[in-house]
Formats: structure tokens, sequence, C-alpha cells
């Protein structure tokens, strides 16, 4: 099997690199060059173009937003023009669900193949094959890809044969992660202002019914009012909650929680943070609370 | 050391038994009878009244509710009435911030000492000794309580040398489950309407970031719509999101998920929903998405 | 008719000065000296006492809060304590329905009268005795108090014969005028940021379908940012706020509008605005928005 | 002048009317046909087309949302494909601030003019003149049409030079409308469970502070549960409040009572509701109350 990859930021060279382990050819792209070396040392060929790229049976895209996935795939020489009729692209971007959802169809209208398996964790997961991959496409489609998946991640999860709940699900896991900020923030403001001590606060809920990734990872950020440099920056954060928002309402589902995400992060955003990690939300319920903070936000 | 426990309910039998084993002598006493008789199997001694019991040296509470501490505590015939010079009352009901200060004011106007040590865990954890103790008072009172906790518990944390904060601790861990609940309820009302299986979704949170025991005991009942019998009722829930925002208000801290949570709580119990588990939270999404659900609420 | 008034600031001075114009004798009693001179110019009688005041057939209290109105009425030689048999309380402050739930008790259990009648209007409304009184009680109990009130205002409407219920009627305009407050904030901080003159755009709204005194009075003072000195403080504000939740979650009814102003009333208490003027509620939305304003909150 | 009119709704037929008795040659456009009838009868000239439509000094278009106004003006044969140079295109449908951007640089890149000029009112209000007009655009674009705008309505606003602003402000305007219908709704839910008569109570809050149009209006629906037929109806709500949030978004001006509304008409609209007026928000108040309604929802 001949393997494209397009996108190599921090999460698709750890992807790439291990997509090469499973001793499948594999040709890289990269928009702004210089990304390619290391996995050029590894045995990559580099392409030149997406079309280049292309020249494959599956061509995995990841990518930092809508634009750049609309980009390289309905673009002038993109994926949809250069694919071969039973070719699979495999969608890994976090993207808007209504894109996936043309993608899908611009794919099949071109006898190609569409599969969406955003993944989770960050980069360092990434490197070391420890992603949870969730996929959504056909059951064919999908069939000679769990190898694939399995070389990059942990798990692999197959939410159902519509590829768009595949970013539906990755989104939803956003917005969950905005939600522990948010409910975390407001925990400390309020404890912090009674005089307990934040990173001892934040210890004891990790240590107990809330000792999970996603409570260490953004609790800590949160006691040691760590929000520089952004791991997810504010401004994305916004992103993709106005993303999940945007899905929701597609399917005519209200969530309040989200809606309160989304005001707060563009609070955030509006008063200078929008670079700061995405768990200076916590800033606003100092704030509020007339607890001084030295942030900007 | 001579112990008093009072409040033989789920996690007050559990606690007391632990209790009885480090070898001093107990004696016990609840409201209702019939409780004691299995901790008088094994050797606690049972008391008529609340003075009987307050004859020792530290005397724990555990009961149901403001109310309830109020009456054994500030009633007559109650601890403050009773407590000899020098004793201590220990505190590990979920009670307001407003009443742990008073509590501290009378039990020091009567020269007695107090403390709060409000407990995590459910009466599984209770009865194996794996609670986590979330403590407060001063250095002199807890010193010779720390054994009693760690035989009661996993875990102790000594929070500040006031009394409420270890109960807004626990007031604000309730709260982050109730967020747990409203955000995980509104994710999976939004990728169950997009087709996505409820449990595999739940599945996905628990094996990645979410892979906490919040997560997994409420998401596997979102995920079954099993919310009968309650482990904790929705009223008592709604409670306690109104003692957080009761503690929050006299500190003046804003908290807008906490805000959110009280309307949602009170939206359930109003309609009908009072006796179910606090996790029925979810059908409230399913309902306002147009998903219907066989439930009252 | 021998008529006894309590409180006399503001809004009880003026309608005091109107009942006196009914001919009937009027007794006036304020706790602080000095407010009842002009009263007795007039041709009231000053009493030394609560129990001097309640000498009467109906005695009417304007009270600021809650413990005034409890003091007053519940405390030792209050008017449970003084007023005779067969005469009426008529409690016109804006006071919670828990307390007017319990002021309707114990007159009934002292064989005495009581009525709910709490005014709309500002006190240069009360001077000119075009208040609108929303009373409530049994028809017996109102059907001589009618001449008073239209003594005092331009309308009486009668809400139903619990007392309670004009209270809770009260209550609910001032959440009103809170709404209105907080969502032309909003509107007048998104058209100035896109450069639309504010006093401009509150001309336009007062002049088509927003042509009301709320919109007038408050859209005025946003859009001149007048917040001092405060006709309204915040703080105020914040408390008929909650005593609106408190009585819709004894009800049973969520108000999500409320549960948003009371979060944004405790900001803008916590940063430092209690004593502006409610209206100063505007300031956070421009805040929220990065755009900058002189003022503390 | 030549005038051209393009959209004759219930609001166009009106305002065309008007404008034809200013004696000016006015020439008229709906797609679907069989509107025109009347207005021809009046002297008016029927157009086979936009572009017919189009020959003439000043188009209006009066259209039902942003596809409707984006056809007509960019699509193929449209009016920047139309109209003469200089000629001008006043926009008066209720459009995203993001379309009469577009509009603007797409007229001026024509070497066309354009002004946005929405209005408030409903249509008994357009048939008898007494619309009001926000408008905004160039001084010299708006000098000649000020004629035509007192011709249509009561008073015209100009707010700025930008066009896009009036279009702000009128989404604003029903933004405000939302709010009190949300808000009116909680209190009558609020006070009806409490016993209080609905239409009594609204007598109470348009007597007194809030006698105004959106107040009588929307607080008679709400009282009567009169949501059939639909004046406005709740999908077409939830479309502006979405467009109003969309600008606030590009503006950076986070509105929390603008999100609350978009959940709860998204509810309305989930829930069976979307034809319904959208003063049907209320039935939300009282079913979260668990009081009981007939309404779907």
């Amino acid at each position: 099997m001949d393997i494209g990859f397009i996108g190599l930021g921090n999460m698709g060279r750890g992807m790439a690199a291990n997509l090469l382990r499973t001793g499948h050819r594999l040709t890289v792209y990269n928009r702004s060059p210089g990304r390619a070396e290391d996995l050029i040392g590894q045995g990559a060929i580099a392409a030149d173009s997406v079309a280049e790229a292309a020249d494959a049976d599956v061509v995995f895209t990841m990518l930092a937003d809508d634009p750049a996935v609309e980009d390289v795939s309905l673009g002038a020489g993109g994926l949809v023009a250069s694919l071969r009729p039973g070719a699979t692209h495999v969608s890994s971007s976090t993207i808007s669900v209504a894109l996936s959802e043309r993608l899908a169809a611009a794919h099949a209208a071109a006898g190609q193949r569409y599969a969406a398996a955003p993944v989770f964790g960050r980069p360092d997961a990434a490197a070391a094959a420890k992603l949870f991959v969730v996929a959504a496409g056909g059951p064919q489609v999908l069939e000679p890809l769990l190898p694939l998946f399995a070389a990059i991640g942990l798990r692999t999860f197959v939410v159902s044969e519509q590829p768009h709940t595949a970013n539906l699900v990755k989104l939803s896991g956003n917005f969950l992660i905005a939600s522990v900020i948010e409910s975390v923030g407001e925990a400390v403001a309020l404890v912090a202002k009674a005089g307990v001590d934040r990173s001892q606060y934040v210890d004891i809920l990790t240590s107990t019914l809330f000792a999970a990734p996603a409570y260490q990872t953004y609790g800590g950020l949160i006691a040691r009012q760590e929000f520089e440099p952004a791991g997810f920056a504010a401004r994305l954060g916004l992103k993709d909650v106005r993303l999940v928002l945007a899905a929701a309402e597609q399917l005519q589902v209200p969530l309040p929680v989200a809606s309160l995400l989304r005001d707060r992060l563009l609070t955030l955003v509006a008063t200078g943070g929008g670079d700061l990690d995405w768990s200076a939300l916590a800033t606003l319920a100092d704030r509020d609370a007339g607890a001084g903070s030295d942030h900007p936000a």
C-alpha cells in the first residue's frame, strides 16, 4: 500500500513517522518547506505538491483548520482533483462537521473514498504512537485502514459509517475539555478567595474523583497560572467551541454549557488573551470575583 | 481516646466501623434506632442520646444536611451543650459554609474544639476505608485526629486552619461533579442525535482524556439512562449547588456554570425528577433537543 | 380611621404626606429622628416608638429591607406585639415572599389583619401621589384600604387574596428592570463598538418599540455612562434579584435570565461597583468586549 | 427620480404603495407573481425581472433573508450586474452585517451606490407609513433618499456612514425584543404559578414601567398564550439572534443574554415550535416549571 501524508505540523510529523514504521511506502508533503527532513532521513519520500502526495492508495491529511483542509482537498490541484479512483482520503484534522460532509460528497462524486479519523492526544502522544483514533466511514473503506490506525495510536474507535460523526465526536471532546477548564477555573477562584492553596486544591481533585488527564493537565496550568506559551491557544478553543455549536445547531441540539464557554472564550479573546493557552479562561473567574491577577485578561 | 459517633447512615456506619478498628472506645448514636446493631456486635457502645455520645474526647457527626447537624449540635441537649471543655467535634457532613462558621463560633464560645472533615467517596469507599478526607482546623485540634482520619480514608488533605474551608472544598467538589454530569449529558445528546452509540461514546471519553471516576460513574449512568434508584438524588444535588452558590455569593465569587446547573437541577426537580439520580440532568439535554425519552423529566 | 405610618425615607415621607390629605389622623414613626418634621407641620402626630404608632386602625410600613421589616414587625415591642385585634398592618416595603408569608401567619395568630401593598414608582412619584399600588390580601381586609391606596397612587392592582403574591409581583418587576438594563447594556456595547453613537441609539430605541419609562430612564443612564449618584444601588439590585430567585426556587420556577442577572450584579459588586447605580451593569458588557471604560467596574 | 422596488411581501407592498404617493415613477418586481396587482392599479409599473426593476435611479430591496438578498443582488442578472453607474441600491431587508458589507463592496466596485435602510415596524405600520427607518451610508448617498424615507416612515435615524451599522442596529432591536419575550415569559410563569392572573399581570406591567409597544404586543400574546398564527415565526427569530451573535463575534462583543436566547429559541424549534410565533418562548418557562401547557413546545 502506498501512503501519502499531508501536513507535517507537531502532530503530523509524529503520525507520519509511525506510519513509516509499517513498512509501506510513504510520501509526505507540507506547504511550508523544511518540515520533512527527519522523515526523509527515515525513508519517506518528499512530494513537491499535493498532487504528488496524492499518488497513493491512502492519503492522510492533518492540517490546522477548515480553510487549510478545504484548500488541500477541494482547491485547484487538490485531493479531489488528484486522487485516483478508489483511493482513500483519511482526514485526521479537527474540522467542522459541515466540511466533513462536503468532503464525503465531493470524494464520492469523484469515485474516491473518504474516511474521517481525527485523533485525541497531544504531540508527545503522536510521537509515541499513543493517540486515540476516532474513525468513521464505510466498513470497506475502514477495514484496510485499521492497521494504519493501530500504527499511530493506542486504540481505534469506529463510531459510525458516516464520516462526519467522527468529527463531531472529536469536537465534542474539545467542548468537554473547555468545560473542565471553566468549571475548575470557577472552583479554584472560589476556594482560593477563601484562602485555600490553589495547587493543593487541584491536587485534591486529581487525587480523587477527577484523576483524569484533562484535570491533571489543565488543573495544573490553572493552579500555576501558567498560560504561556499556549499548548492550545484560546482563539483556537473559541473556534472549536464555535464549530461544535454550529454542528449542534444543525442537529437542533441546544448546548447551554457550550454557549457559556463561547461567551467566556470570546471575552478572553476580546480582552487580549487570544494567544494565551485556553486554560487562561480561569483568569476570568478570578477577575469577576475582584481577585487581582497580573494577566492582561 | 474515647470517641463518639453520631449519624449511622450508609456513610456513617462504614466510618464508625473503621474507627472501631483503631482500638479506641467508640460510643455510637443514631436518631432512628436499629442502625447500630452491627457496630455493637463489633464492640461499639450504644448511646441513647446525643449527650451520652458526647461524653468523649472526640465526637464525629455524619448527618444528612444542615438542619440535622444544627439540631444535633446547637439544639437542646446538643453537642455544644454537652461536650466537655477541650473535647473536639469533628463535622464530616456535607453542610453549608455558614453553618460550619456558626459551629466554630459556638464551640469556641463553649471552650470546645471544632474541626471540619468532610469526605469524598460513596458508601462502598466508606466501608473499605478508602475515603478522601478534607480536613480543616487549628493544627493542635487536627494533630490528634490524623490517625483517626487515616483509619477511615486513603488520604487526608489539610486545607487550612479555618474549618469552613473544608466544607467549601467539599461543596466545590459536588459542583464539579454536577458540571461533569451536565456537560457529558449535553455531549451525549449531541452525538446520539447524530447516530453515535451512547455507550460507545462514553467508553471513548473514559478511555482517553476523561479516565476518571466521575466520568466513569456518571457517564455510565447517562449512557444506560439508568436514573433509578438514585445514588444521589437530584433534589440533594440541587441543595448542594444552592449551598455552593450561597457560599460563593458570601465570598463574592460569581460562578456562571453553577448558576446554570442550579437552573437545570431546579428544572429536573420541578418536572418531577427530584427523586431520580442527579445524572438524570442528562434527560434535559435530550428533551430540549426534541429527542424523546420515556422519562417524566 | 386612625392611621400609623412607620418608615419615613424618601418614599415613605411622600406616601405619608398624601395619606395626611385624606383627613384621617396620622401618627408617624421613624427609627432615626428628624425625618418627621415636615409631616408634623402638616398635622401628623409624632410617635416615639413602634408601639405608639401601632395604636391605630391601619399601620403602614415602608422600610428598607427584610431585617428592618422583621425587626419592626416581629421584634420586641413590634407590630405583632402591639397592634390591637382587628387592626391592619399594610406592608409596602419591597421584601421577600418568605417574610411576607411569616408576617401573614404571625398577624393571623395574633388576631390582626395583614395586607401587602408594595408600590412601583420612585420618590418623585410618591410625592406626587402617582405610585402604582400592587395590593394583595383578603377582600375584607383590602376594602377599607382602597381609598388610602387611591390617596397615594394613580392606580391600584389587587392581585390575589394571598398577601405574598403582591411582593412576588413587585420583585418580578425589579427583575424585569434588571433585564432591561442588562440587555440594553449588551446592545449598546455592541453598536458602540461598531461606531454608532450611544445616545442616538438609545434615542432610536425609546422612540420606537421601547418607548417605556424603564428604557428611557435606564437607557439614558447607560448612554451617558452616568452611574453616580445611584438612584438604586447595585447591591440593592443584587438583593432583589436574589429575593426573586429565592421565591422562584420555592415555587420551583427556573428563571435563567434572573440567574444571569445575579451573576452579573455579583460581578459588579465584587469588582467594586456595589454603590454605583445598578445601570452600571452595562459597564460589564463594555469591559468583556475589551472596550475601555474609566470605571472601577 | 425613477424608483425600483423588489420584494412585495407584507412589508414591501405597504412601503411601495407609500413610495408611489411621492409621484415618482415606480417599477415593482416580485419573484412569485400576483403580488403586484394592487400597486399596478395605483400606477406602479410591473417588471418581469430584477434587471428591469433595476433600470432606475434608486432601487429598494425588501426581502426575506440573506439568501434572497444575495440572489437578487449578487446573482446572475442581479442588481450589481444591472444597476447603472451612480444608481443607488437601498437595502431595507433584515440581513446579516456580513452580507451588508459584501454588498457595499460589490456596488462600490461596480461604480454604484449602496445604502442600508432597514425598518422597525410591522405590516400595518408599513401600510400606514409609520415605520421607523434606520439608515446608514455616505451623506451624498443618503441625502436624496431622505424624502423617500419620509414617505414610508414616521422618522428616519441616520446612524453612521457605514451601511452595515444600520443592519446591526436593526438586528440588535430584534435581540432586544427577544429579550423582552424571554424575560416577560419567565416573570409570567413565576407569578402564574403563585396564582396571579396572567392577563392582569401583563396589564400591571404595561400600565407602569413597561408601557411600550414591545411589552404590549408580546405581553399580550404571552398572557393569552396565543402563538398561532405567527406574526414572526420562532425559526426566523432564531435566525436573527444567530445573525446578531455572528456580528457580535466578528466585533468581539460577548452577549450573554443573546446566547441564552439562542439556546431557548433553538429548544423551541427543536421541540416542534419553529412555526409558532416567537413569543411561544414563554411556553418553555412554564414547561421548565412543571406547569402544564397544551402546546407542543
